[in-house]
C-alpha cells in the first residue's frame, strides 16, 4: 500500500526522536543503525525538512534534528509528507445517478478515513516510548 | 493504495449481483453499465473467475454471473483475489532486537487488520443493497 518511503521515513524519525538533547545527528548514523542506504535516506530527510518536520545544522558538527516535540508529530504527518495525498483508489469521473459507482465510492472512502484517523492519532513520541519498553523487554 | 482493478472488479460484481436471475450477463453489457474498457474488464473478469467468484458460459447466449449468492463473497475475498496480498509495506529483514523497526512493523501490521476486518466484513450484497437505496433516493 505504501512505499518503503513510509516505513524508513517513520524509523529515521522516530531515531531522531529517540536523540533528542544529544545535538544534531548525522545522516550517516541513523543510515547505519536503522538499516538504510544513506542515498535513499538522504531523500526522505529533504522530504521530512521539506515538510518542517525536521530541521538541519550543515558543517562538520551538523546534522539533522525534530523542529518540534516528538508528540506534536503525527505518523499522518510524517507519512503524507513521503507518500503524499493518501487516498485508496485514484479518482475518477463519477456518472451522476449512478448508484453502484457512488457506493463503491463511499466504501473507499470509509477505509481511506479509517486509515487517516488511525495515522492522524498516534504521535512519534509514542512509538518512541514503545520502542523503549520493547527496547527493556530484550534485555530483562 | 489499490490499484482501478479493485474499484472496477468490484463495480463488475456488484452489478452481476444485481443481475441474478437474468441468466449470463454479457461482458460488453458490464463495460458499458459500469463505464470500463471492455479489454480491461475482461481482464478483471478471468481474475475473479479464477478466484471462482463468478462463472462464465461460452457462446452466443454465453456471459458472466456470481458462483455463489453475493452475501458469501466478502469485498476481500473480491480485493484479494484482483489485488494479491494486501500488505501496507513491502516485508523486509527485521534485525533481532531492534526495537525501532519491531516497532514500526507493528504500527503498520495494525492498520493491515483493520483494513483487513473491515474488507471482509462487508459483502457484495449488502453494497448492492445500499447501492439499490441509493437508486431509489435519485428517483423519488
Amino acid at each position: 500500500m505504501f512505499s518503503a518511503k513510509a516505513h524508513y521515513g517513520l524509523k529515521a524519525i522516530i531515531y531522531l526522536a529517540k536523540n533528542t538533547g544529544k545535538g544534531p545527528i548525522q545522516a550517516k548514523e541513523i543510515a547505519v543503525t536503522q538499516s538504510v542506504p544513506v542515498r535513499y535516506l538522504e531523500l526522505l530527510l529533504s522530504q521530512l525538512k521539506k515538510a518542517r518536520l525536521i530541521n538541519s545544522n550543515r558543517g562538520k558538527l551538523g546534522g539533522y534534528y525534530l523542529s518540534k516535540p516528538g508528540s506534536a508529530i503525527s505518523i499522518f504527518d510524517v507519512v503524507s509528507s513521503l507518500e503524499g495525498k493518501i487516498s485508496f483508489v485514484s479518482s475518477h469521473e463519477v456518472k451522476e445517478n449512478d448508484a453502484i459507482e457512488t457506493t463503491v465510492t463511499g466504501f473507499w472512502k470509509k477505509a481511506e478515513d479509517d486509515l487517516i484517523g488511525y495515522l492522524q492519532q498516534t504521535n512519534i513520541e509514542e512509538l518512541l516510548q514503545k520502542a523503549n519498553t520493547g527496547e527493556q523487554m530484550y534485555y530483562i
